[in-house]
């Protein structure tokens, strides 16, 4: 096949983002894209490039003082009958147009357009972000090359709408249980039962006051929500066992240790149990390339709530944000779309920011 | 096979008992223990013998002004490592000793041996108790053959120690349904959660108190437990539905409407569908032979609370009781046995009560 990604089509990041929408590429399946990605930062010259597996890595090497890591990853969701794209007016239609070809557009277009940025830049196109985390490319380039990570900033290109969303709220799950003692329930009497005994700690919850806490003029809104519950036997049976799924978001001032003492304080006096956690990152948006981003997009950060890849750069120590033209609230749906006007006005704060 | 009930066999119902046991009859199985029930019955001269499936009736035409039936199923819970029978002490073990091969054979017993009872008697060994009642042997003889069932007291040979329990509780089983808003949990307050509202439908099951009703001089403790709950769509979802099942025992001076209405009023404001319901029966102890036989036990009647196949003749409008050696809480289990006193006690009693 013929690389589709033409020296024209890099010239204009909104016909980039229909091109790399058209090369389909569900997670696992990102061999094609990769390889075009590849084939167009090796042709661009003034880029080191490597590669790990279907993650590919570019970086200029000009003796910055500071280095800023541009990132997207390359798979998308199941296509779901919305492929190839369309476009209607302003919009462009398809799987993976928001979530986040869109970006990866925006990082792509700068890497061979933009040969001597103000900053030393990592451009790092991944795969498998979709998808359990033991195939995600980041994580996978963390274990094998950190070095290729290493940066004062890290900006990831998922879709915030424009907006620039700082850190992330981290994420546990903790298994609530009560026991009971079996019976007939024609001698309900002779038992204990335990989904009854659930009733109380339904009413913690209920009771739960969530914090709303500020940082760096982030913004991070926890919440402590049940998931899952279940418990049962038998219909003539009186359950000796009931548990319940908590997943508590809670903001980037805490440690995972700290948020699972809270778990413990809130169901105080029952077993408890963790099943999922991850943490949360700061926004950490003192660093200089941080604030001078601030500073070319002329919008005030806001906390990013759901857990993203971020947390994987704060795990290194490596501030990072989200900044992309998609709508969050548009990915994963069959009628998936991007404002061209958003890509535009991303592409320009992008090299407002980063050309000398 | 020749027919292990032989008329040596029959005179003993302890040993009788123990032939009974040993051929093998878990629900489903049945005919070669009906064939030899039926035969026996055949050759017993002064009976009338019909048969449905591996139902087998037998009935004495005497022209008494009142009828009694005796009525005993011929299947087991599956076998579990504890066939044939052996006898230790007082005691014989086995599958089927106590539910109620012991029952039985009081049945078999009298069947051949009284050929001129005080009532005209209808014996009935039916199949496939212990299963789905559309298996039922009784409730199979009930829709093709009302006539068979006709009496003006039923005995039940079930398990009751060698006490009269009369009557039984209804049950009836509904599903209360909560309903939410989703949403992610990283956005929690944008959704309702369906979980944490099932916190107040359980708050009622804590605060219910359940009745004791006495009727008939027979004492029922009614019960309400949940049997189930389960709720839950994804570990990052707030979900938007959760039910809870709750099973109510109820006492046999409510009728299944009464006893909806009632968990109507206690579930008010919560949708609600029934999921199963039986009727309880009456102890209707003041019919003139079950004075009688409570005359020659000499011991005051007890309450059934579990629901059983009395019901089905309470639903004909034939009071009905329970009335065997078995101790019930050892039906089911692998070392289930019988004491072989309350078989030589329950065979006098029937003795003292049918003899003329």
């Amino acid at each position: 096949m013929a690389n589709p990604l033409t020296p024209d089509v890099l010239l204009d990041p909104v016909v980039l983002t229909r091109a790399l929408v058209d090369i389909e590429s569900v997670s696992r399946d990102e061999k094609v894209i990769a390889d075009c990605v590849e084939d167009v930062l090796r042709k661009a010259g003034h880029l080191s490039v490597r590669r790990l597996g279907n993650t590919v890595m570019a970086r200029t090497k000009l003796g910055r003082a500071q280095r800023v890591v541009l990132a997207g990853h390359l798979d998308t969701v199941p296509v779901n009958d919305n492929l190839p794209s369309t476009v209607v007016d302003d919009l462009i239609y398809g799987c993976g147009t928001s979530d986040m070809k869109s970006g990866v557009a925006l990082a792509l277009h700068l890497a061979v357009t933009l040969p001597d940025p103000r900053y030393d830049l990592t451009y790092l196109f991944y795969e498998a972000e979709e998808i359990e985390s033991e195939y995600n490319g980041l994580n996978l380039v963390a274990e094998a090359h950190p070095k290729w990570l290493q940066a004062d900033l890290a900006v990831l290109l998922e879709p915030t709408y424009g907006l620039v969303e700082a850190g992330c709220q981290g994420t546990m799950r903790v298994r609530v249980h009560t026991r009971g003692r079996r019976a007939h329930t024609a001698r309900a009497w002779r038992g204990v039962n335990a989904i009854h005994a659930m009733g109380a700690v339904l009413r913690r919850l209920e009771d739960y006051h969530p914090r709303t806490v500020t940082i760096d003029g982030c913004t991070y809104r926890e919440g402590l929500s049940a998931v899952r519950i279940g418990g049962g036997i038998a219909g003539n049976v009186v359950p000796d066992e009931c548990s319940i799924d908590v997943n508590l978001r809670f903001a980037p001032d805490r440690s995972e240790k700290q948020a699972l003492e809270h778990l413990q304080e809130v169901f105080d006096g029952y077993e408890l149990e963790v099943t999922d956690s991850a943490p949360g990152a700061l926004p950490g948006l003192s660093a200089a390339p941080a604030r001078e981003f601030l500073a070319a997009i002329g919008l005030e950060p806001a906390g990013k709530l759901g857990w993203t890849d971020v947390a994987r750069f704060a795990a290194l120590g490596i501030p990072a944000l989200n900044y992309g033209p998609g709508d969050p609230a548009l990915a994963h749906a069959p009628d998936e779309h991007v404002e061209i006007g958003k890509i535009r006005d991303g592409s320009a704060t992008l090299y407002r920011w980063l050309a000398d």
